[in-house]
């Protein structure tokens, strides 16, 4: 059975992105990446989603040296060098080129496993503002991917998907709903609490998102009691 | 001053590639990526030769996860998963494509700093396995760096440069001689002793550069008694 990464945060969009690999007859390799504690919040919806898909194995990432990249630097550079691990609830610090970085490190672990294709659930619509989101830079990114890797340079080919790159949450939300996709097993809150917000900027795009079209998002939110 | 990312293991290569960055005129911002414990016989080589080029800065990432990725998968699956700095001497487990890897880091470090090249110091002649150190590779990556970065989607423009790429070791040693690189604080050995072992395949690759350009290598040798 072919096999297909897919770079799961546990969130609408890369969950989408199971159901659309599944859909395409790929054995499901999520790979997550985590700030932090392993068990926070967003693994443990990862790890639900991978479960519900069967997933033959589930890669969690600490990816909290990204920290020493690009937090401090653009804060304060005289701040120390912070360890993964130690604070609790690090916040997912901005750093420039992030899905470069992912896809590097989910291209590896594809060439590990020996597989095909890389999903990722990247919106140009939705995100215009990230260079890294556009469909030119996943282009370029998988014609890179091929010339670094050993699978790509012996003929074998790795394949980048980004299916929701020009879709609106509305798009992505009707294509999840069409393939069953658990929307119940993630959330899409800032805050990482166990009842989503429903006031952050990312609930209220997913509320709408099914607002528009036309259904009912099944997890609890705070504001609706 | 312009500035310039460099991957500095602290060996042979990329302590060339500070001094070749250095006479274009860049202020030099090392990044060393480094297994384990930060205070290894490699990190503290970078350190000695960050100083000597008086760097401003010099990040010193722990990538210690890409053993999550990479090795225990290639070698054992029911490995648990490794958390970076409990073993003292983690081998650096092979990765596939890690210079894609390393670049995609360097160049955030670069757009966090404002840096417009960044160099490594791979070679296709001496290395010519790794699918990542070839030329149509550092060029796909210089490209995909430029559309997956801020500063290059809106007109900067970042240069990757492999100055070493079509250098055999003995051109790379004697342009270090030449620009009076400090090869007294690098050292090559696999084996990551205070004293070089002689014998290993990297200790070796050194010395035959060294005789082939007519140099003494500076550092001592524990077969050199």
């Amino acid at each position: 059975m072919k096999k297909a990464v897919v770079v799961l945060s546990g969130g609408l969009d890369s969950t989408t992105c199971m159901g659309i690999a599944k859909e395409k007859g790929y054995s499901l390799y999520p790979i997550t990446f985590h700030y932090g504690q392993r068990h926070n919040r967003e693994v443990e919806q990862a790890e639900k989603v991978a479960k519900y898909f069967d997933a033959p194995e589930h890669r969690v990432v600490d990816v909290s040296f990204l920290q020493q990249i690009g937090g401090s630097a653009l804060t304060d550079e005289s701040i120390d060098v912070r360890q993964g691990g130690v604070d609790e609830d690090i916040p997912a610090t901005y750093v420039p080129a992030r899905n470069m970085i992912f896809l590097s490190l989910a291209s590896a672990y594809a060439e590990v496993i020996g597989a095909e294709a890389i999903y990722i659930g990247v919106s140009a619509v939705d995100y215009s503002g990230y260079p890294d989101c556009r469909p030119e830079f996943i282009e370029s990114m998988n014609e890179t991917v091929n010339l670094a890797t050993k699978a790509g340079a012996t003929g074998g080919k790795f394949e980048i998907e980004a299916p929701l790159i020009q879709m609106t949450k509305k798009e992505t939300i009707e294509e999840g709903l069409r393939l069953d996709v658990p929307y119940d097993l993630t959330t899409s809150c800032y805050l990482g609490e166990q009842v989503a917000c429903g006031e952050c900027d990312s609930c209220l795009l997913r509320l709408k998102g099914f607002e528009e079209a036309g259904a009912e998002d099944p997890i609890p939110y705070a504001t609706r009691g």
